[in-house]
């Protein structure tokens, strides 16, 4: 596999988007070099963007995440999240009523802080549903998978609700060879049972680059060509950038490896423009 | 709906195929005169079988389950139950190494007295998989979801296993108005995750029925014309009866509602040779 | 299904997405009453786009084509279809080489007019792919089924291309009853037969939501909730304004019967804000 | 990737089961020394069963098709065919009324040969259904797809039929490099446009594998144990050997070549126990 210097593509560039997991940090924290890496981009005026498919922490929570890591003039309005997708998605469209939750209380906190009450799946009672007007899938943890997951199916069965997946990854590492289940991971555990489609947010949907597009527009104007989106990750990262019509670059350090790089590309036909090793100089 | 009087369509066969749950039982035990209608049967020498999706309980417990619910005089041979097909596999294909299971020790005690031994999946060390020769997907119960799910994710990342999967239902009924997600269903989340096909066992697939017949050869030779399937569900009874060659009677004493029905058959294309309220008489 | 008048919904908005077929025209030409209430639509100063999943014509055709049927104020500024967005998409990704295409002459000419060659399957070579950059699903017509699908499969088993779906719907209506597989079912099919994902163009997506907020903006600020979208069919038109985070209203003067209505809500779990017969005032 | 010779496997078995296309017979012709491997393994007393996904030829086609190709041996018994399995199912369930095909007359004269009337998509008048019992996916051949798809896809939406593919398999070879769409492939653009599954014929379903093995159990007494399935297709040959309980070779003579086997195993999960270059002594 042929790959490029980073810095050789990105400097074509006046915008970068890049995915987190995989290019700038791993379970061993921040990647070597990656400060480097974004000083070099805004030192030449490339304005950089952060989307995650992360639904457990908000901007400001990220970007204390990325400083006790190492990585220091990140800003809040920098970092896009699916999680913040939920939450504008359910400010315009869930306007009564109470949101029914799967996952942790801080979440639920920064996400559903929409003026409505959010109570978690298992408090709720499962006679007593006409308040409820809506259900978010947000995390893996904060509840007991032997009950709740049950208990979602039925409440799921019994009242017919806008059901939103704030974070679509189906899983996501925990150390260099293992992985847990995501939240997306269970909405489709769910969604197969009850043989129905939710409402996914996140890569490789658009609105998290609709999003960040729409962002910088208030701050100069930019066409598709002039961003270029990084990820590790053919099929959010890189289809994502790829259905936005932005030019794409699959990096090598985190979910795709040099050895198989070839074969998924030409076995999913998701084709990046570019392949670099990682965003380091 | 128009529906027939289950003897009348009956009396028409040498040999009836039953399913259990829906049919001869359901949340509330024994469904009210399927004693009756079993002796009418027998009493007309109309061979009967029992198929159940079920890795749970061997035929000796499904006995013993059925004469505690109130039906005395089902023998063990007349029940067929996919956890039986999970291990006729396990002794054909699988010959040395260890199995390891996600479900309860009562299930991996019958389905696994291959000879080999076998290992819960908590007790596994993802370090040590060379003896590992197969995963079985045996219950939902009698592990840890939160951990143990996870687990068997990795587990099955790390190394390329044959995986069987003994009931592919995915989910079972647990009262008048819940489910509980079931192994199918487990086993499913699984696959979607790994972006793999495991080997299920179960209605609609073949095994089951050819084994019954296979059985019935031993005592008489019956045409496949001569035997009726009887089931509340179009997707696991009703399909597989239809694919194997034999005629089908849906019932509407479990899963599928006189008033769903009609849609059901039309949206699905599954359509059952005949139709009746239950199996009652 | 307890319906409301369209007005009393549509004057709560400054502005309303429609779909075309279905809403506005059918198999007969445009529905009665149409210019009225697009007429009284106008008087109140809502801003009217017209959203369809069509690639078979340019704006300016389309505009035309309303005009032959009757509705004769619609500009082509207000006409978005799945077709530009592939065109667009096609100018900011394929920069250079031929653009190989399944589909009439039409479509390719309008679509594909990015200063780069574009050239029928028929009139390919398989042998000679060096100059193919891209390939694109365009229509349904302008080709040979016997032949030129099969062709259109080895093409991309040669050479792993971005393949582009203009109109990601499988099907269009011909008649009252009848149906014709529309450019969206074809690639499926090739889909299935090579297991690889396109980039499909059309609702649900969000792009063609996108492009009408995007362009409404230069005209005035208008906020989400503003925004009222309005569809025959649960799964492009309603999931697709449910998800971009518009209110949604279904119509039942097309895809969506009256009887069918709320079953098909409550089985597929894709809720509309409201549900008018059509959109008569 | 390690291989074995054929022989020395074939010979610990009784029964050898062979896919008939990339094991017997290529684009080319009869794949060179197969006559010998065949006459070995008969002077061995092994029992040899050719297993193929086909409904274009009856048996005595079949047999006569390998004589010409140079395979002189092989006797109309030794054939079991996906077609054969559809028209057994035809016998047992469908016992009135016309049946609806699309596909070739040749496939019609020896599939629907049950004493009913059949009937070409072609010469179906859409308003007159009401003769029409069952419709069947015989032939990629025999009609024009630019109508005879779309008249199928409106067929079975005005009728609720019992729909059997023949054939399931999506594609076969045309030459060394190209494909061509087969049955099972319009078949599944149908069942995509409808949202239904039909009844399908063919590996890895088991009716087959229990067809060669209750034909085998007349002449004699054999245990699964003794029985080999050899085939090119792990989702197909493989995945339907392991699934009913018989030992699998993989030959990479055909579908899998020995670059990609090591990777496509661990890709599905589909485990041969062992694999051959092809059954060349």
């Amino acid at each position: 596999m042929q790959t490029q210097s980073f810095l050789s593509v990105a400097q074509q560039f006046k915008v970068v988007f890049l995915d987190s997991y995989g290019v700038l940090k791993n379970y061993n924290g921040l990647i070597d070099g990656v400060q480097d890496t974004i000083d070099a981009l805004r030192k030449r005026n490339i304005a950089i963007r952060i989307l995650t498919n992360d639904a457990s922490r908000s901007q400001y929570q990220q970007v204390e995440s990325f400083y006790n890591l190492g990585l220091t003039n990140v800003e809040e309005h920098e970092v896009v999240t699916s999680g913040m997708m939920a939450k504008h998605f359910l400010q315009q469209k869930i306007l009564d009523g109470k949101i029914a939750y799967l996952g942790t209380e801080n979440s639920a906190h920064y996400i559903l802080q929409s003026g409505l009450e959010h109570i978690p799946v298992r408090e709720i009672d499962l006679k007593k549903l006409d308040e409820i007007s809506a259900f978010v899938f947000l995390d893996d943890e904060g509840f007991d998978w032997n009950t709740d997951i049950n208990k979602t199916v039925n409440l799921l069965r019994h009242k017919n609700l806008p059901v939103i997946v704030a974070n679509s990854d189906k899983f996501y590492p925990v150390s260099k060879n293992d992985v847990a289940v995501a939240t997306g991971g269970i909405a489709k555990l769910v969604e197969n049972m009850l043989n129905k489609k939710f409402i996914h947010f996140g890569k490789p949907d658009s609105q998290m680059f609709m999003y960040a597009y729409d962002e910088l527009g208030a701050s100069g104007n930019f066409s598709k060509q002039e961003i270029l989106m990084v990820g590790d990750t053919l099929h959010t990262d890189i289809l994502g950038g790829n259905k936005f019509g932005v030019k794409t670059t699959l990096v090598l350090s985190g979910n795709t490896s040099a050895e198989d790089a070839g074969l998924q590309i030409s076995s999913t036909g998701i084709i990046p423009d570019y392949i670099c090793d990682s965003i380091l100089l």
